[in-house]
């Protein structure tokens, strides 16, 4: 374990001496609404970001962004040589509702029982706030942010960035960097720290049979075509019993885990019992043990139902053939899989088995990214978290989640990891009472801090 | 063809100068309303059915049913000898709800167009109202009624008939006799009368499974148990994708048509085309010829899907693993099965293939019945359709919709059968505008009357 050096030291009583001022400035985040799905205060809030961003030193400005609220770009500029870090975040936040259920005012920060409620506090203005906390504390107590920062907030993550692609590949250049720290810096059930070095691709799509105007008396069941009974029959051809997936060439750019990912997995901390508890689930697909479990999480893709609907959905019986059938499928893809390639796969399939008559809707389509465990800003992390928090952080070679870091990885030929969060599991992102834990928020920035200091 | 006798020529003229008089008897009834499901003015319907039999002359009385509406039983004593010939309606109508949707006031029977409309104008007190008007016929022009008449008319039809069963089994002397009509005679689309001969029988369930208590975040999905999943490799090994139902047994007892039966499904009027228009439907699972479609149609059993749910089903994507799954399903059963002999097997089924975590619900269980076409009261439908029709009626071996004739059929051992009937398929039944057309409905009295005076 190394041990922090002057400029961290130094940094590290800042925050001790500063924790009312460093809560200030989540609560002032917060107090901005920005709720992309409903448009509100997203203007308001980038340019309070952008000017937080300018007074701190950095070279702010807001970035336009087709179809979209702007970005906020900041810059700080360090000595000749430095490496530079790319930053990512974003200053929108989910709906508030049901309102009914807040035990207090979102848009009105509170503090109870050592946490901080209100809608983003977590997710994702609580961790805007550590960073600007931790190049704060670095630069007030007199020293100096080691690496170029280039810092990106994009205001519509909570509606899936539907722009960011073509923002992204417009500004390449701008966004050139030696390492990423992306957004969701968590920690394990238990409080353990968290480092997560990718994200799963996913191809979300919809299978709609419609063989009428109208439902029929179920008399008619002989020889009237059932959609239900057509979406299954494709439904079958899809995904057998054993969950194994059907479409060829489906598993071909499955990627193993390597031999350094594998001690990860052994060494983390994972729990069967934990998880199956968290999630209040009566079993999990595989059980063998907590290794083999995690391992199927992470790295097996899915052919998941996500939804699927036909005929008569109320209370007791109505005899109908149902006109219509759908169901919603979200496969998720690992490494090396691609949206597009699983994409036409999965076309090819419907037509060689006889299905085009179904339509087929294409919701989203998002590569996996994965960054390597033994990468500059993976050993950074790891070695930033192990120095605030006295253990070796959990490393895991992506979440099973997606988001769209392959834009990152891929396009940018960043190296991303997500860490040195403020967040944690029961923070009840997305919904009611959402909060941070202040003791999480304050080790946090001290994360951030040696990362701001020694990458 | 045979000629009408003496009594029927008289009772025919009789409609003739007759028409408004018949006519008000339709009217009377609908104006007063019996919605079954809502309970609304049952007890007022049963009175009025039992005053106006009783006024007709038959020995009519209110019988308790044990758990529901009294039913209306009216009795009338013939000649020594006579057969006994019993009479099934029902005085309840369906809700009139969506009520915006309806021209009239479905209370307030109204002429248009040569037809007559309001809630029970043809389901079924315009079939009542016909009965009564061809017993009327024939007394009131100086004939008499041959067989003994035992009319029963109860008042749950519309809501399934929860407790007609104990009736008819409290009741079995009671209603002992030579031969049955049915309610429900109906029209071909071209206008050409039909006669059914027997039900199918119908067992309605419903399989749930449950895994958790909320839905997951579908990253999960590679370790979570997906219901929709679980439920659809059930249902595979229902139904296979040729419509072969995989139950052990299950057509053991299905009885292939007699050469007799095949001789009307030949004759009878009847197209694929036709019927497709009229369903509004793509395709039909069996369209060779038209005799082979309406085969399949009248007998073979069914595994229909009559709804589906699971997961998310808004719009667009949602990406969960749903907590819970369940699909509805009917199997209409043909002649032998028995319900309770198919509910044996499926629970069997289910038990083999390992499926004991779902939750098996059975809502409804009805045996199928069948009148053999070489019957007296089928012969004597057929005689008095054709002296009236001056054509052949389809003679259809059963319908392919259930009701609760196996009573009658099976526990009461009277051969039964729908016919004579005021209907046709543009009635609207159970929906807005219901209607009868008044020169169907005086041609359908004067059938009627030709059975009373002849069976």
């Amino acid at each position: 374990m190394q041990k922090p050096n002057e400029t961290i030291t130094n940094a590290w009583n800042y925050v001790d001496s500063h924790h009312e001022y460093f809560l200030d400035e989540v609560k002032e985040l917060v107090t901005q609404p920005s709720v992309s799905a409903q448009n509100v205060g997203l203007k308001e809030t980038a340019e309070l970001v952008r000017s937080k961003m300018a007074e701190l030193g950095l070279q702010a400005s807001l970035l336009p962004v087709e179809g979209g609220p702007d970005a906020v770009f900041g810059e700080l500029k360090s000595a000749p040589g430095a490496k530079t870090l790319v930053l990512y975040n974003h200053y929108d936040v989910q709906p508030v509702e049901p309102l009914e259920e807040w035990k207090s005012d979102p848009f009105r920060p509170e503090e109870r029982d050592g946490r901080l409620y209100g809608r983003g506090a977590g997710d994702d203005k609580g961790e805007i706030a550590a960073r600007f906390s931790a190049i704060k504390s670095i630069l007030d107590s007199g020293g100096s942010v080691k690496p170029n920062l280039k810092w990106l907030i994009e205001g519509e993550e909570e509606v899936g960035s539907p722009h960011l692609h073509a923002f992204v590949m417009k500004n390449k250049a701008l966004l050139k960097g030696d390492g990423c720290l992306w957004e969701g810096g968590d920690r394990s059930p238990s409080g353990r720290s968290e480092i997560h070095l990718g994200v799963k691709g996913l191809l979300y799509v919809e299978y709609r049979v419609k063989v009428g105007e109208t439902d029929q008396h179920s008399q008619y069941g002989a020889i009237a075509p059932n959609p239900a009974w057509r979406l299954i029959n494709l439904l079958k051809t899809v995904k057998d019993e054993n969950d194994k997936i059907l479409l060829e060439g489906f598993y071909d750019d499955v990627a193993k885990p390597t031999p350094q990912e594998k001690k990860f997995l052994k060494e983390n901390e994972f729990s069967v019992k934990g998880l199956q508890k968290a999630l209040r689930i009566k079993y999990l697909l595989e059980e063998k043990n907590n290794v083999a479990t995690v391992t199927k999480h992470l790295f097996s893709p899915t052919a998941n139902i996500a939804g699927f609907g036909s005929g008569y959905q109320g209370n007791g019986a109505k005899t109908i053939v149902p006109k219509e059938a759908f169901a919603k499928m979200d496969f998720r893809l690992v490494a090396n899989m691609r949206g597009a390639d699983i994409e036409r796969k999965l076309k090819r399939h419907l037509h060689k088995h006889g299905f085009d008559d179904v339509e087929l809707l294409v919701y989203s389509k998002e590569d996996p990214a994965k960054t390597p465990v033994e990468s500059y800003i993976a050993e950074t992390l790891i070695k930033c978290t192990e120095m605030v928090e006295k253990e070796k952080p959990n490393v895991w070679p992506t979440i099973a989640g997606t988001g769209p870091m392959s834009l990152f990885t891929r396009e940018l030929k960043l190296p991303t990891a997500m860490g040195l969060g403020v967040n944690y599991p029961g923070a009840s992102f997305h919904a009611p009472n959402e909060h941070i834990v202040i003791d999480y928020y304050l080790k946090g920035i001290k994360q951030l801090l040696c990362l701001f200091a020694t990458f």
